[in-house]
Order: C-alpha cells, then structure tokens, then sequence
C-alpha cells in the first residue's frame, strides 16, 4: 500500500503520497516560481522525490539558500566542461561541494595539469552548456548499476565514495546532456537556469584530505545569481588578494616559508623581525605593568608530561613525533601548559600570593597536514602570547575582568576597535562540579558586562574542561578573526595536582586560566599586514623614515638627519643610491613606509625637511625637531 | 742476545740492557730520592722495565709531575680500602684515573651504595694502608695469567679491559699487601710515600661512559704532597662550592631543571627570566647599535638542511633524534647556521651591502649523555648569542676587529676585564685556499694587536674548515672560561653556494664568520651567577630594591617610595610580611637584593630611606630623589 506523507506549505496542509516531488507539490498549491524546498536543514530541489513529511518552505531567487541549489549545478557545468575539453574518461572527478560564495571541485586530468591559464577557456566552455540548456535529470539507480556506470567512465573516485554508501541508502545521479555526476543535489531544473560566476583559483588537495592519497586538483569558482553581486564579490575578492599577507610578506621582507626547509615553518627576515622584537617588547612589557611574571621554558619535554596532560591520549595527532633519547621518549611541545605548572609547583604556594600570573611568549610546534598550511595563518611553528593565571575561587571574578581587560587593551593598541564576542558555555560530557562551571561562567558573562560590550552566547560549546571567552576581531574589509581566547581549565589542576595553602592552613585546588590575546603572533601578523594592506602604524614599522638626498651633494646633510632621528630612538634609512628621485619615491611607497624625508637645495639652506606621509599625503616643510616631535606623538598614540 | 737501550740523564749518557729500570739507572748514577722519570711524554715509576732508550728526566716530589705518581698511589689505596671494608670479590674496580687536583676511582660494590657519608670512614682505612707501608711491586703478567687472577677477583670490568689490550702488549698488575690490580703505573715505591688527600665527593658515572652500560660509583679524591697545598685547594673548593651556580640558582630562584621534564632542559623560572629578559634586550640593542640585523628562525628543520651543511654525517650523534613527518625526516636544530644562510640567500646580494650581519638568540638542541650534564654549564638546550657575518675578503680585517671589540665591550659590560685570548691556525687536513687562511688568520692576529691584547697562538688547532679566535674570561676565584668565539668558516658557503655580485657584476664566494659573545645564555649565566656569588650587578639584578616597612604605620610611605621608584623604571618590592624587620632583612640578604630601603617614624617623617647596600653596607639615610639618582648612574654604568 501506498505511505502518505503529511505536508505543510505556507500555512496549507496536504497529504501526499510517498515518493511525491516538491514540482508536483508546487503546482497542486499554484506556488510559481520556487526552485526548491527546504524541509527542516535539508535543501531539497523540485525533482527530488520526498520521502518524509513535514513543513516546506519553498525557496525562490531571492532567499539565500537558492544559492546552494545554484553553485551545485555550476559545480556539475564545470564538470561537464571539463570532460568535454580533456575527455570524458580522462577527468577523474572528486567531491564538488558549495562554499561560502561560490563552490569547487576536486579533479583529476590525465596528461594534463589544470592551471590558472586554462580558467578561460573552462569558463568559456561552460557558458556554451548553460546556453544549451540541458535539462537537470536526476534518476535514482541500483548500487550494480552505479558501480557499472561509474566503471565505464573510469570514475574511480566516485566508485570509492560508492563504496561508502551505506546499503539501505538512495544512489542518487544527475544528468545533463551526456553528463551524469553521483550526487545527492539538490540542482535547478536546466543549465539555463545558471546565474553569474566565475573561476577564481586554482590548490592542491589530498583525496578525503589525506596526505596518504593522491593529490587532486581543486578548481574554485564564485558564483551570484547577478553579475552585480558577483562584480562586488569578487572587488572584495581582489581587495583580499592585493592585501595577501603571503604577497606582503615576500615584498615587505617580512618573512620567507621555505618547503625545502619545512612546509609550516616560518623564518622571519630582518624587516619581519625588527617588528617582531617591538611587539614582543611591547607585550613583555605590557604583561609586566599588568603583575605577569616572566618565564622562559624549553621547546622540548619528556613523554610522561605530556602522559599526565592527556594530550599523549586525545592530542597526539597534532603533536610532532616522538624522539627518543637513552629510552626516553621527548616531544616537541604543541602547549606551555605543562611547563608553567612545573614553574607554580615548584614552590609550596600560599594563598597570600595568587594570582600567580605566569606569562612567555612561547613557541609552540604542531603537526599539520602540509595541504592545509596557508602563509601565515596556519603553520606548523608559532609563538603564542600565552599566560596561565592560577588563583583562588574568590579571586576568580577579578582576574577574569582584568584579563579581559588586557586583551581589548592590546587589541585596541593594534588598532582594532570592532569587537565579536563568545562565551561558550558547559557542554554534555562536561568535568568539574556544578558550582565550578557556575562560578566561571558568571565570571565571563560579568566581566563581559562590566567592560560593556555585548556578547553571543555558544550554549554547550565550551570544551569538556571548563568554558572560555572568545574575542574576534574586525578587518579593514569586514572579515572577522579570531584573537583572545579566556579558557578555565577544570582538567590539569586536577591531572597535575596544583595546590595552594589557603587560610586555614590547608591545601586546596587553585583555579587554572589559560589565555592568550594575539593568539598566534604569526597568525596575528598576517591578519594585521592584512588589515593594515602592509602600512602598519608607525610604531610597528620595520623603517620609519627613509630620508631622500636629491642630489650628491645633499648626502651630508641627509646623513645629519639620520642621526638626529637615530639618536632619538627612530628606525632610520638614507637612500643614497644613485638613482633618480622618482624611482626612490616609489621604492619607498612600495616598502610601505610611513615617512619619506626629501632634502635638496632648500632644505638644507632652511635647515628643514620636506615630509611626505604615506597615509596622509605631503606634509609640506618642517624643521627636523618638528618632525621628530610629531612622529614621538603618533609613536607614543600607536597611530 | 740481550738488546742494549742507550739513555741520556742530567747530561750523562750510558747503555744499559733493555729491561733495566730507573730504580737502577739512578742508582748507578747516583741520583737520589727521584721518585721516577719522564722520557718524552710519559712518566715512568721506578720499578717499570724500560723498553726504549732516549732522555730520561728525573721526578723529585718538587716537579708537578710527581703528583700524578702520588695520586695514582692513592687511588689504589682507595681501591685497596674500599675491598677491605666492602669485600675482596664484592667490589667491581672499573678505571681510577688521576685528575687536575686528585684522582677519581670508578667502582660497583655489590649490596651497597656508597654515599658521601661513607668517605670518612674509606679515609680512615686508606690511613691505615698508608700506615702499613706496604712496598707496591709490579708484575708482568701473560694474558691467561691476567685473566685468571681478575676472574678469581670478579673483577668483570678489568676483564673487560683485558680484552681490549692489543696482543702483543706487556699486561701489568701492581701488588700491595693483598690487593692487586690491573695498571699500566706509575706508582710510589710503598704506601708508606703517600701524601695529603681527602676523598671530596661522589657522582654516577656509566662504564665505558656508555648510557647503554651499567652505571658505576665515581669516588673524586684530592691529593697533595703536603697538608697546606691541600688544605689551599680545599678552600677553592668549597669556595666553589658556595657560589656553585646550582645551589645559587636554586637559592635566588633563577632556574629549575627536573628530570621528570627531562634533564639538561632548563626551565627559567620569574626571577631568572627577568634577569635573562634585560641580558637579551642588552644584547639585541647592542648588535642593532653595531649594525647587525636581528632573525627568528624555527627549531625545527627537514633534514635536507643537515644533509647540504654535512652535520648528518659528522655530527649526528649530537643531534636530537629525527621526526618523521609524511615521508620527510625533521631535526630539531643543533646550530643556527643553515637558517641564516637562507635569509642571506633570500634575495640576490650586491657586494653594497655586504657585510650582512644576521644575529639571533638563537635556542638549540644537542644530545648530551645524561651523565655529563651539569646544571646550566652542559646543557641539552640553550640559547646562543649567534651572528654569521657575510662578508667580501676587502672586509675581512674590518669585519673582525669589529667583532672582537663588540666581544670585549659586551664581556666587559658584565664585569669582565682579565681575557686570555687564544688564535687556532690551520690544521694537517684543512680545506680552503692559502690566501683563505692566510687573509684569515692575519685578521685574526691583526684584530688582537689593534686593540691592544696579547694572545696565544694554538698552531695547527683550527678546525678543518677555518681558523678562530677564541676568549676566555677569568672569574673571581681564577678559574678560566671559554666565552667567545670567532670563527671563520671555507665549508658553507661552497655547500650552501652562497654568492654576491662584486662590482665587476660577476658572482662571487664571499667570506662568512660565525660568532657567539657569551656563547651560551645558560652557560654563561652559571658563570656569571659563580663570579658574583649570585650577587650580580644592579642592572642585571631581578630585584633591584626591597622596602621594608618597619611597623604597619609605614606600610603608606613604603607603597610610595615604590611608586616612584618603579615610575623610574626600576625593579622594586615591598616586604610587607609581618615579621621582624631583623628576619626581613635577613631575607633580602639571602636573595642577594642589591639595596634595601628601612622605613620607619624618622623616614616617614623628613622623608627619607635609610639605604642599605649588599656590596658597600650602610649608607644612611637620603631622599628618594637622591637615591634614584644613585641607583640610575649604578644602571647606566653597569656597576
């Protein structure tokens, strides 16, 4: 007998019988127009036969999630053109998914490498199939018929995902002219119906992500259901390009990843690491005025500490492997944590003396695929601001505002002023007592409000060991970053056995918080150079002044300059190459630096400068002691 | 036929047969109360059969050569005791060597472990064998011979070495009362002969020095001709001991190492990591001063590094074990070397802007046998104060006076001033041109002569790839220690083809010195630490000023004189405990605090410290203002 499904469209109720498409639907209810359905989480186009009930919601053009409907079937255009230009048995197709505006897809071509050049000419090709207007068929088929058909075109990476399926599941095809992709859908109903897009870029990436397998060729497209959208879209997509922080960091000298000498592992030129040192005296220094101590712990460590962490037990993946030396096992360290609690118990602590504030700058190594590695923001090595702050539960309150505090202070000094912020809250399969979890979850949610800014709530979304604060921060281009983490930890006091002798002469567990506020000072430094588009503000500048003697015989006076300025602490280049003023005006734009000084004739007559600012134009002239003030000013104000 | 050697003495020459001894030269020619002889290098006791003629030089007990003759004596002695208090077959001897100041005997005693309280009792013992005057003989033994005898004794570890004496090598044993052991001599005629010693301490030390082996006892002894050279040496030591850099270290909390987290890793803990943060910003203003350019590489690096510079092939065993990370061998760094040659081969460099000077504190890591490690002086991780300088051979002479000036200037600056400097030339099988080393060696000499110092030349000990400098500094108690080193190196810039374009736009090889001024921060903080007694320099001081409030009433003036104090950038603390001034005072003593501030009624009220000084005691009382005053010209001019 036939099941009947129960629908509900708009306020409207039918019953339908099993197996009925959301097309059939539609025109029973006179609904025009909708290119699909969304029933609960689940997208559906109008040719996918339903086989559950529920409440529709019908998605036309104008609703965000017809995007997802779109950038599948020019997923499957791509495809199709692939096929066309390299063979239809020479492509080897893999996963083809959306993405945030547009979608990819993971091939194989036989006797041929896809690069950037061969972009138009795929668009091209699919331009002539959505002018062909295939019709979008999808067919449900028997497992020996899918794996029979994926057989003859030679598909060996859809037959693997076959063998995936699970047996009671549908094998879904969709076909457009002789092109036909496993696939799930949902897609439109023809190649006609396709908006606007356009291939952007080209990666490697591994097989289901593995190293282990081959490496395929992914192709990105972007795609709108207008031109105008896609032509803002990709405005912003060239901002972020022009403002790469890799393509920065290579022409400001900031720092070179070489994979002959490591994938992930970053060598800081000496541009990138004048910059480092004056962050990393800043935040040393910040860190000190704020009542942290100072440590410094080795980049190595004995197996057992990382056995009573727990990290050998869930983390060991992301670890680097083990060494072993006089049938020891060593790690190189993926956390500090370990050696700072080394650093609290290696004393009897009273009560007198929490919060101990225990803060390095920390180098911290993880393994990560080399597939997913990217410039700066993800890397094998990295430095973290990192602090442990072990207190009493009375305390708690305190150290969570302050340490708030600190972290949008540091921001705020790097020039964010465009906070996101998350409390993330007990999850399921959570440790620690009901009145800890308590106590610090109301410590974050009123430091938050103390400071008043506003925050989102992740309900369940702190990790098994206590909750955390999140800060994210806003780019010049509207993307968001994550930066400070405030994360309680519930799990190594206990692990470790931290103790402090309270008042009453006994021992009792500390609270432990770990925090950093930068994050990842690599990480940190590519979203600032991002942000910044290379001009950082002038008290991170490698150089801050080029000084430009326009002829031979201003080289003296250019040199008494330099001197001036070095002399007060400034970061000071004469270019006294024999080139042409021009060409020395554009070299300096071109290393981004603040101030360019010109002195010819008349300034050294008038004892002057003539300063022009790359942010703010030709400043005219000055005498050097004004100039010398005014950039002490934007120095100390971290313009 | 009997062979006749023919031997030179004080001039006279006779022949005696082959087999004759000293004892019977001296007789012969009168020479009276020679405790034996040298001929060549090696020292002969009186009774050991001579095999070859030559020039023999008589010991009295006035040569220092005599004191090995004593010392080798005494470690028998020790052995000999050590058996009769333990049990003949229950002591294992391994080897007994002599020392600088003494001997050390290496030794297993089965159902004991000896501790420093047993020493007095051996002593005790080895006075009675001394007492007992038995004549030591020695014997020449065939090899079955030897090894029944050592196998009677179960004396495993001279068995051990028996079988690695070469066959056609005499085996000798040397005779007193009961005892006899395996020893090439030279020994004192009789027990009788022997002089002052004390048994010192105690260490583990593993057979063969091979972590692999059994680890056995070393028991270190002293030994001098008479009671006031030892009872001299005695004080050194324990002056030594006192400022022994670990118990220091310990004391004013300036480090831990713990093996739980692995030994030779040095964890800095907040008083020492303050300290080290104003060594490291010294030392990075001071080479930004002199022009260098500061790096960040990582510690960890693929093995093709290692490969190119030769250290997998002659360096390996130092190096901490490789990682394997998808298909690709990594090593955490052992040197800093192959990093910056990448940052110098970054970009194409002009002979212009040579010398590039690339500097970094820089941490790496070498394998160290467990048993050699020695708190910070022998580490497995430390942190080099490392530059390669590139330079083109015109610069050479600049390059390295500079570099031996910022060497001096930066030892001087912690208080250094008495140098030996020490030249090592061109070895048997060295690489590189003539010119190379002839250039280089003659900058290395012109470089000391410049500045003035006098210098010893090592001939033929440089290393294979070029010759250095190297400094040592004296400490307080005279002990001698290798600081810096300058060192010229033929071999990496042909592995690593490292170019320049000269002016005639040809590639060119240039010339690159490694160089380190305090060599290690760890190592040269233990030296520092032991010069001082841990009572170091006011601006390298963690603490620079404790307040000690009299009464509770003093508490407000106190917390202002810190205010303004630490508004002066310096480093204060306030003892605000309730306890006892006198203990307070005592405890600052003990942390070895440079100045001491008293605050009570009459401070209070004419607004007054009463300043003590650690170094010059007492000096009254005087304002805040002029005590800053005092205390800033201290800084600056590192007293």
């Amino acid at each position: 007998m036939e099941r009947m499904l129960k629908i509900k469209v708009k306020g409207q109720e039918i019953e339908v019988p099993e197996g009925t498409t959301l097309k059939e639907i539609f025109e029973r209810l006179n609904i025009e127009g909708a290119l699909g359905g969304k029933i609960g989480d689940r997208i559906l186009d109008l040719q996918t036969p339903l086989r559950e009930g529920g409440e529709v919601k019908p998605i036309f053009k104008e609703d965000p999630e017809s995007l997802e409907i779109l950038r599948h079937s020019l997923a499957h255009i791509m495809a199709q053109a692939l096929k066309e230009i390299y063979g239809t048995t020479k492509v080897h197709l893999g996963v083809g998914p959306t993405t945030e505006d547009g979608f990819y897809y993971d091939v194989e071509v036989e006797g041929h490498r896809i690069t950037e050049e061969d972009l138009p000419k795929i668009e091209e090709k699919m331009r002539e199939i959505i002018k062909r207007d295939y019709p979008i068929l999808r067919k449900e088929l028997q497992r020996e018929e899918a794996i029979k058909l994926f057989q003859d075109l030679k598909e060996k990476y859809k037959l693997d995902i076959i063998s995936r399926i699970p047996p009671d599941e549908v094998i879904s095809v969709y076909e457009q002219g002789d092109f036909v992709d496993l696939c799930k859908g949902p897609h439109l109903p023809s190649t006609g119906k396709a908006g606007a897009f356009k291939l952007t870029s080209i990666s490697g990436a591994y097989w289901m992500g593995r190293a282990d397998q081959p490496q395929l060729t992914r192709i990105y497209g972007m795609a709108f259901w207008t031109d105008k959208e896609l032509r803002q879209r990709l405005r912003f997509y060239e901002e972020a390009k022009k403002r790469d922080h890799r393509k920065l960091g290579r022409e400001l000298e900031f720092f070179m990843i070489d994979d002959t000498i490591g994938a992930g592992l970053v060598i800081w030129l000496p541009r990138g690491a004048i910059y480092r040192k004056i962050l990393e005296d800043y935040l040393r220094e910040i860190h000190l005025e704020r009542g942290y101590q100072l440590v410094y712990t080795p980049h190595v460590g004995k197996s057992k500490l990382w056995e009573i962490s727990g990290h050998l037990e869930c983390y060991k993946p992301n670890m680097f492997p083990a060494m072993e030396m006089e049938g020891e096992e060593y790690y190189v360290k993926p956390m500090n944590c370990p050696f700072h609690i080394a650093v609290y118990k290696s004393k009897v602590r009273s009560y007198k003396e929490l919060p101990v504030k225990l803060a390095e700058l920390g180098t911290v190594y993880r393994y990560e695929m080399s597939g997913v590695l990217h410039g700066l923001m993800r890397v094998r090595g990295f430095t973290q601001d990192d602090a442990h702050i072990i207190c009493t539960p009375e305390q708690v309150n305190d150290v969570i505002r302050e340490t708030l505090d600190l972290a949008l202070t540091v921001l705020k000094d790097f020039g964010f002023d465009d906070f996101k912020i998350y409390i993330s809250t007990r999850p399921e399969d959570a440790i620690g007592s009901d009145d800890q979890w308590e106590l610090s979850e109301n410590a974050l949610r009123k430091a938050v409000e103390d400071l008043g800014y506003s925050y989102e709530i992740d309900e369940g979304g702190g990790a098994f060991y206590g909750p955390k604060i999140d800060v994210k921060i806003k780019d010049a281009i509207g993307r968001l970053w994550q930066c400070s983490t405030i994360q309680f930890d519930f799990n190594l006091p206990e692990r470790f056995d931290m103790t402090y002798i309270g008042p009453d002469n006994q021992k009792h567990r500390p609270y432990m918080i770990h925090r950093a506020l930068l994050g990842s000072i690599e990480r940190f430094t590519g979203v600032l150079l991002e942000h910044y588009a290379g001009l950082l503000p002038v008290w991170l500048s490698p150089t801050q002044v080029r000084i430009i003697p326009i002829a031979d015989r201003h080289k003296d006076y250019a040199k008494k300059v330099y001197e001036k300025l070095t002399s007060e602490g400034f970061r000071v280049e004469v270019d006294d190459r024999d080139e042409r003023m021009n060409a020395k005006i554009r070299d300096a734009e071109l290393m981004k630096i603040p101030y360019v000084l010109v002195v010819g004739d008349r300034e050294v007559e008038q004892d002057t400068v003539s300063v022009r600012s790359k942010r703010e134009g030709n400043l005219g002239s000055m005498s050097v002691e004004e100039f010398a003030q005014m950039l002490k000013l934007k120095v100390e104000r971290k313009e």
